[in-house]
């Protein structure tokens, strides 16, 4: 089979073929890791119920699970205005990361940026005015 | 200023010098767009509280909301286990998508997937075995 071409048209592909999917999981929407997918990938994702990514560092496809188990079962797939970014929400069994952990962004870490927000909620700074908190912290 | 050389040392840089950035917001869950971000834009991002990406289109940094007045305040910015995704929550002000929607997936819009998850929670279907219902069908 081949991706629907009214999908493929809209693809604005990087300059290997792939555009990047965001792995959110659909009800807690905990964002669990990024993952590429080409043509291939992409339809294989729509219409197996399972996720499918095109794997960067060992150049093949990879659906996801069938070696770790921890298998994203697939709810949803959307493309974003421009075309190069997919979102697939997912129902994961298990840890979404390759490190037991379940999400890839917990496995990597805070970067501990500067908290820009609101300190009240509804309550906005002004542009070029950050917040003096760090991430992390009390927001109170 | 330059990026925390730990940071910078952490970060898998595509050809261009970019990891993509999945913006969320930080209370709904909600994935709002994703970005692009150089080591310049991404050390901005951590310092001003304001996030700023690399406009592969325009081949220009853009601070999110300087022109729409749809400014993202930074909540946290996370990296992924092998350095090449970002996950930066926020709290954005008015639309994140160009297009006036509030993200710029529903603006894209939903590609019509099988759904591949177990009909009832904790109950999973053997892998290969999609489920029966499309995205936005009645999961009851």
């Amino acid at each position: 089979m081949t991706l629907r071409p009214d999908i493929a048209s809209r693809l604005r592909r990087d300059p290997a073929g792939l555009v990047c999917a965001v792995v959110q999981q659909h009800d807690t929407g905990e964002v669990l890791m990024v993952g590429w997918m080409d043509d291939e990938a992409l339809d294989r994702t729509l219409r197996q119920g399972r996720v499918t990514f095109w794997s960067r560092s060992r150049q093949e496809y990879w659906r996801k699970g069938d070696t770790s188990g921890h298998v994203q079962y697939v709810r949803s797939v959307a493309l974003d205005c421009d075309g190069d970014a997919l979102l697939v929400t997912v129902d994961q069994v298990g840890a979404a990361c390759h490190t037991g952990r379940r999400s890839c962004f917990m496995a990597g870490g805070d970067l501990g940026a500067v908290v820009g927000a609101a300190l009240h909620p509804g309550v906005h700074e002004e542009p070029g005015s950050p917040g003096e908190g760090r991430s992390g912290a009390d927001q109170g």
